[in-house]
């Protein structure tokens, strides 16, 4: 990312080792980084799944999900990642779930969401958007963990209600 | 960050602007920061503050919060914050609020926790840490809009399950 001399050592005033420039004291901090996702279903209790038309697990299902942007809300970011990858305009219920994949560097929010709008599509990384009732989920064939993790909070949530505080309180 | 030329464009396959690297096509990402915390509470219903001893908002009370680490989970995280800041073992309940600060490019974790030993005190980063019951938080010397609104989530969940599925499932 630079051309700079970076070292690994603490800062002063810090108390974990940090990629500090040399020459200018640049102290190059390195966080995980949000992921944001839905679980959406319909009334009856079927799933929306993606079959990703991208790299890495081309082919395998997963839910719409993706990285969040700067100056969004987690909760704007999982409804962008839906309309994204299935077309699909969502309402958001709760927060599902918060996964972490250490060693991956990621946090994954999860929230349960029903469909705002009928209908949905296959953006532009997926290859098949469809909906599936719970014996028919594809469960050989999720794209990662977490979303079969997602997939077993929001059968264990069902009827209950989640966090009411998902939002920024006014 | 970097002496490269970055200019801000939006890269083949990506649908959002990014600052690349005019010489060599370095993508430079940025996304919004997780920050983990908790709200710690005695059986009896006293929460625990941290006066802060540095910047931004010296001298006003602040739940034990802060950025996450690479490699670790947000449970982990805001187990070590509470340590870090309040020197304070603490077990964590469940999921009770996932606040965005887009204008400051923040994701906040918050948990309910209680105490997994007895003891608390300050760390390097608190001029003082208490115990407070509900009316005796100090409402205006709070530190951040968040920490009103974590405590308030507290207080609206008190008895209530929270989801189960903030640790990652084997």
């Amino acid at each position: 990312m630079s051309t700079g001399r970076f070292e690994i050592r603490i800062p002063e005033g810090d108390e974990h080792e940090r990629k500090v420039c040399a020459d200018c004291g640049y102290v190059a901090y390195e966080n995980p980084k949000p992921v944001v996702g839905s679980v959406v279903a319909t009334p009856d209790g079927r799933v929306l799944l993606c079959k990703r038309a991208i790299m890495p697990r081309r082919g395998f299902w997963t839910l719409p999900a993706g990285y969040m942007e700067m100056g969004e809300t987690v909760e704007a970011g999982a409804a962008r990642e839906a309309w994204e990858e299935a077309q699909a305009r969502i309402s958001i219920e709760g927060v599902l779930a918060v996964y972490s994949i250490p060693h991956l560097g990621q946090v994954q929010v999860f929230f349960r969401a029903g469909f705002a709008e009928p209908g949905f599509a296959a953006g532009p990384e997926s290859e098949a958007v469809a909906l599936f009732a719970w014996d028919e989920i594809p469960w050989e064939e999720l794209a990662f963990p977490s979303v079969r993790w997602a997939l077993e909070a929001w059968r264990a949530s069902a009827g209950a209600p989640l966090p009411a505080a998902a939002q920024n309180p006014a």
